[in-house]
Formats: C-alpha cells, sequence, structure tokens
C-alpha cells in the first residue's frame, strides 16, 4: 500500500452501523434514513432475524458483522455449560442463515462463527463467550481494516479539490466499516484533500438518496444529489471529475455487476473522459466467473417502480389494482436489480491489495493468487 | 411526405387531451392521471389560468390550443356588443398571458386570437364569437394535422416488430393532436406494424412513468416502464431498436434541448448503434440560436429530487426541515429541468417537413427557409 497515506487508525468510521452493546446487536435502522437516525438493539435472535430481512440492515458486509456478533448474542445469557452453548451457537447460525438466502458474507461469518465455537468446547461457558465475541469483533475490524485499505489506495485516485460521482451506497452504511467506494473518499478527506461527492438518486430504491447522502452529510462532506439521468449532463458541463461506485461480484476478467444504473454511468464517464473506478475487497471477486455474460441478474417487483407514479400503492403489486380505477391497463415493468459493466470501461479496480489495472485477468490474478 | 403512409384521417388521437364543449374548455386533468381519468371543464378565464398554471394541462402545444378555446370561452356567454367583446378577449388574452411565462406556443396562440378578433369587428356578435370559435378549432386542426405529418415521416424509420424507447412524455398528452415522438409510434401502429415501447420513468416529475404508459396503455400500444438508470442495460441487452424523443427547442445547427435525462440516453444510444431520433414541429426550431451552448438551462427545485427520498415531504423545501430531525444537514441538489443533445449524436430530426439529416445546418435551413 503507498505509504504517505495516514495510518489507519486516523480515520475511523463516521457512524457505527453495526455494534455490540452490553449483549445486544446494536444496528442503524437503515428504514427510517434519512428522516431519522434510530439505533436498534436486537437482543433475540428472531429480532436479528427480521432486522436482516426487513433490510433494517443491508450490504453485505454490514450483515456478515451483524451475524457475526448474532451468534454471539445467542449465548450471551445462556446459563447452559458449554456442550449447550455449542448446540446452541449452531442453531442461532442455522436460523440466521436463512434471513437472506443469497447474502455470501452472511454465510460466511456464521460459518466462522460456528467453527469458532467448536474450537472453543474445551473451554468454560464464561471463557467461550468472551472468546466467541473476540472472534465476532475480530470480523468487524478485519471488514473495517479491510476498508481503510480499499480507501487509502482509492485515495491516491483523487486529486485535491476533486468531485466524485457515485452510484448506490457503497459506503459505512454497508459494511461494518468505511464502505467500498466511499471508504476512497473518507481517506481523501482524512489525507487533508477537499472532495465532494455527487450522488446519483439510484431508483428505485433511493439508496444514494438516502444513505449515501445521509451518511456523507452526517460525515460533514459536501454532498449533492442529483437524479440518475443527470449524471450524463454533470459530466458533459465537466461537473464530475471522476467516478468510484462498488461492486456485487467481479469476474475473473474484471467484468463487474453493481446495482442497476452503473453500466449507464460507465458508458457516459467513457464518453466524456471521465475515469470510471470500481472498489471492492477480495470477497466481490469471484474468480471462477469467467466474465460478466455469466452473471444471472435478478429482476424485482414492478410496485417498486410504478409505486411513487400512482399506478399502484408504494408497496402494493399491479395485480392488486381495482378494475375501476380508468380501465387503463397497468404498464408492463422492467425492473433488473444489477447491469454488467465490461471491464474495458472500468479504470481501475480499487481493492484492498492496490489499484488493479489492466488486462484485468492478469492484474487479478497476480493480485489474488491462483486460485478460481 | 411518404406516400405509402395512410391519409390523415386514419389515424385520430388516442384522448382528447383539450376539446371545446358546449362553451367550456374541457381539459383531462393530468395531475390526477394515472389514478384516475378526471376531466375538468373551465368555463371562467381564472379557471384556465389556474389549470394551465397548476400543470392540469401541460406541453407547449396543448396549452396553446386550450389557450385558444380560453379566448373564445371568456366571450361565449356574452351579452356586450361586438366592441365590448372585442375588449374582453383582449383581457382574457391578457390574463391567460400570466399563466406560464416562458410557454411560447401560449403567447402565439393568444396573439392570433386576438389579431382575429380585431379582423371580426364589423361582425354581429354572433358571428363574431362563431368565427372566433372557427379559429380556435383551426389551430387546434392545424396542430393535429402537424402531428400526423411527424408520424408519418417517422413511422418510416420504425421497423415492424420493433422496441422504440422513449423519454417523457411527447405524446397526446402533450399536444393537440398525437405528440411528436409518440405520433410516429401512433401512425406505424395505424401502418399496421406491430410496435412496442420503453417508456423511461423520467424523474423527477415522472412524466414518462405516468403520461407515457397511460396514454399508450390507453391507446392498446404495449408499454413497459424502466427507470432511467435502466435504459443502458435495456441496450445493451438488444431490447432497444431506436430511441425517438421530443424535444423542447432545436438550434440552427441541430443542437437539441430537451427534458433532463434525453443526453444520457443519447450517448448511451451513440454506445450501443441504436439509431437516436428527435421529433419536433417547425415551432421547436429556434434559428436564431446558434448552437446548444445558447440555451440557457432551468434549474428546479430541491424538493421534487429529495420529495420522494424521505428528506423533506412532498413539495416541500427543504429550508422548511426541522432542525429536530436527526441533526444531519440536509444534502445539496442539483435539479437541471434540461439538457443539450448535440447535433452529432442525432441520427435524424423527425419534422413535419419529414426526417433531417446531418449535416443539419444546411437540411434546417433548407426545410424551413431562410429566416433565423
Amino acid at each position: 500500500m503507498g505509504g504517505a497515506a495516514p495510518a489507519g487508525r486516523d480515520f475511523l468510521p463516521p457512524i457505527e452501523t453495526v455494534s455490540w452493546r452490553d449483549g445486544a446487536v446494536r444496528l442503524i435502522d437503515q428504514r427510517r434514513l434519512p428522516a431519522e437516525l434510530v439505533h436498534m438493539e436486537c437482543r433475540t435472535v428472531p429480532e436479528l432475524f427480521s432486522a436482516i430481512r426487513e433490510l433494517a440492515v443491508r450490504g453485505a458486509p454490514a450483515i456478515g458483522v451483524a451475524a457475526g456478533y448474532g451468534a454471539v448474542m445467542a449465548v450471551w445469557k445462556s446459563r447452559s455449560g458449554t456442550a449447550g452453548l455449542l448446540r446452541e451457537v449452531a442453531a442461532a447460525c442455522k436460523e440466521l442463515a436463512a434471513s437472506r438466502p443469497t447474502a455470501v458474507n452472511l454465510f460466511w461469518a456464521l460459518d466462522r462463527m460456528n467453527r469458532t465455537a467448536e474450537s472453543l468446547s474445551a473451554l468454560a461457558p464464561e471463557e467461550f463467550r468472551e472468546r466467541l465475541l473476540a472472534e465476532a469483533r475480530a470480523i468487524h475490524e478485519e471488514d473495517l481494516e479491510l476498508s481503510r485499505r480499499m480507501g487509502r489506495a482509492g485515495a491516491e485516485l483523487i486529486p485535491d479539490g476533486a468531485t466524485v460521482l457515485t452510484h448506490c451506497n457503497a459506503g459505512a452504511l454497508a459494511t461494518g466499516g468505511l464502505g467500498t467506494a466511499l471508504a476512497c473518499v473518507y481517506a481523501a478527506v482524512a489525507e487533508g484533500k477537499r472532495v465532494s461527492v455527487l450522488a446519483d438518486e439510484t431508483r428505485p430504491l433511493l439508496q444514494g438518496a438516502r444513505l449515501t447522502a445521509w451518511e456523507l452529510s452526517k460525515a460533514g462532506i459536501p454532498v449533492t444529489v442529483l437524479c440518475d439521468n443527470m449524471a450524463a449532463a454533470a459530466m458533459q458541463q465537466g461537473r464530475v471529475d471522476l467516478v468510484i461506485t462498488g461492486a456485487d461480484r467481479i469476474a475473473a476478467n474484471g467484468d463487474a455487476a453493481n446495482k442497476i444504473g452503473t453500466y449507464g454511468v460507465a458508458v457516459n464517464a467513457k464518453h466524456h473522459g471521465v475515469p470510471f473506478y470500481i472498489a471492492a475487497p477480495e470477497s466481490t471477486f469471484d474468480r471462477a466467473c469467467l466474465d460478466g455474460s455469466k452473471i444471472v441478474i435478478e429482476e424485482r417487483s414492478a410496485a417498486e417502480v410504478l409505486g411513487i407514479a400512482g399506478w399502484v400503492g408504494r408497496g402494493q403489486e399491479p395485480e392488486a389494482r381495482s378494475e375501476a380505477e380508468g380501465s387503463v391497463p397497468v404498464p408492463g415493468v422492467w425492473n433488473p436489480a444489477f447491469d454488467v459493466t465490461p471491464a474495458e470501461l472500468i479504470a481501475g479496480l480499487i481493492t484492498d491489495r492496490g489499484v488493479l489495472r489492466a488486462p484485468y485477468g492478469e492484474s487479478i490474478a497476480a493480485a489474488f493468487g491462483g486460485r478460481g
């Protein structure tokens, strides 16, 4: 990593998205942002299960950290002996794993907690719990350290005075640390640079207008929200120096799946000569996936799109609409959750092992070794 | 115009956006679409003034048609002699002109009605009114005929089975006829082609999701709504055969101002080899404006953008927000109403005089003569 950046401890997350508090898993309820900052304390496995399932906490790394603490919380007040605690941890992990069926970090964190619990079976209950908590804290601290590394690498790409455009929320609210794309902004600011952010609102779920705008405002970093369809005009007018987004999955050749709309931003960045970067840790790289054409894109409900236009109530599916309301058929909706940005549009991949450049097949293999 | 297209009378507007009904100006209240189809009948000048000002009727041509009928409505029940009627028409025109201060078609239509009234000063009151109504009907019919001509020209560009992507609402709801961009779709369908439409939702005011989706559904034409940020992925996946949008103003060199987001669609169309067309009648061409850099872009309120994200109530400006709500500063907003698509991204300009091709400086001058 670049040696000029300050030590990792010099920049802390602006918020505690997930934390351990007196036997409870404490979460920012992201469903209520930006209108109000409400912390919820989950003291039972079903409470945490609901919080994950209903998106009070979202973002794969943040879910992983919450699940780690959840495995500890499940036995924190238990009066069982160590053998009983082991069974209770296993049961909690099994239950929590069903909360978001496709979240890789969730399964990974629960598996790690289970294996740790098994390795502690010879200890007395009190020490078992303390060591299990230490493991959950380690998951959290490692996540924070990963985001610090991405941040330092990305900060070198952000000139003093720059405006960074981002899409969706790849920030502290999505992780146990500083985020991925926004970690670069936090690190640049920690280095003393003046940075401002243009946040695409990110329809249909508005993660940019709600979450990115909120956490940057909270951190005192100037942020301006614009509708997704305004990003091209912003680039045309020279208002964007570089783009940084996160990613959900990056193929072995560098093709990157991310929140819907990322691809259109990348095409526009190319057209305007604005560098387009993606920030992601090693866990986002799927070496078994050869290229973006292999990535299956989830399509989501029509209500997410039509809800604000008056065709249906918010959260209500079109089928539920009364025939009486004007006798005009409800239009079709196309609502893919992600798109794939081909590697040739990406100026660099900002990772916990530094910034990778094209050709990505080679630089990804060199950074993360020969697996996949 | 191409001779193969059916006669103009063969395709009528799917709806009557504006009409004359027993002494009243009848309007579809577009604020209530798509939830319900409500007609309002304006019987006084203040009623029509409010309807225009509050966007019950919108779209420059539709406002012009409504204003024309408004000048007749103002004197329809009057008991004055012709000299009095003349003064009443002038007063009504003056009042209506203040309803939308920048609407060129509004001023043009009111001026035409005023001049017609003056030319009728020798007639008896009854005949004065009938001839004034005939002039308002002529404005309406000319607008419909213009849209038929654009429609026939544009239909030749739409292959059987094609999917057309459009942005905002440049349809029957925006004019007294069939619209501009959507006139091409209506004409192609009237010719027996199977056409489907992808409608960008068009944040922040959702004219695509609300109005384009509604009028096409009403006309029985398959329409699918997508968020603005999904258009690029749709092109990447080969789901778009061509793009047609309207325009608010076209410069002498072909640069075109239209609803915000149009430019980003044009850049993406270029990247994917999808032809990007703009449909507009002669009145949209501003020959005195040399190129797009001379077009001033209106910036609108932050509430239009932040209203749906929970920062502020809908329609409420951020300044009005309570300090108590979390003590996080409200983010900035950039909300330009239009953007400018440079001529080099435009495959053709679909006009009432046929499809113009690059170099546009020459083809525009050839189509519309030497003024400007």
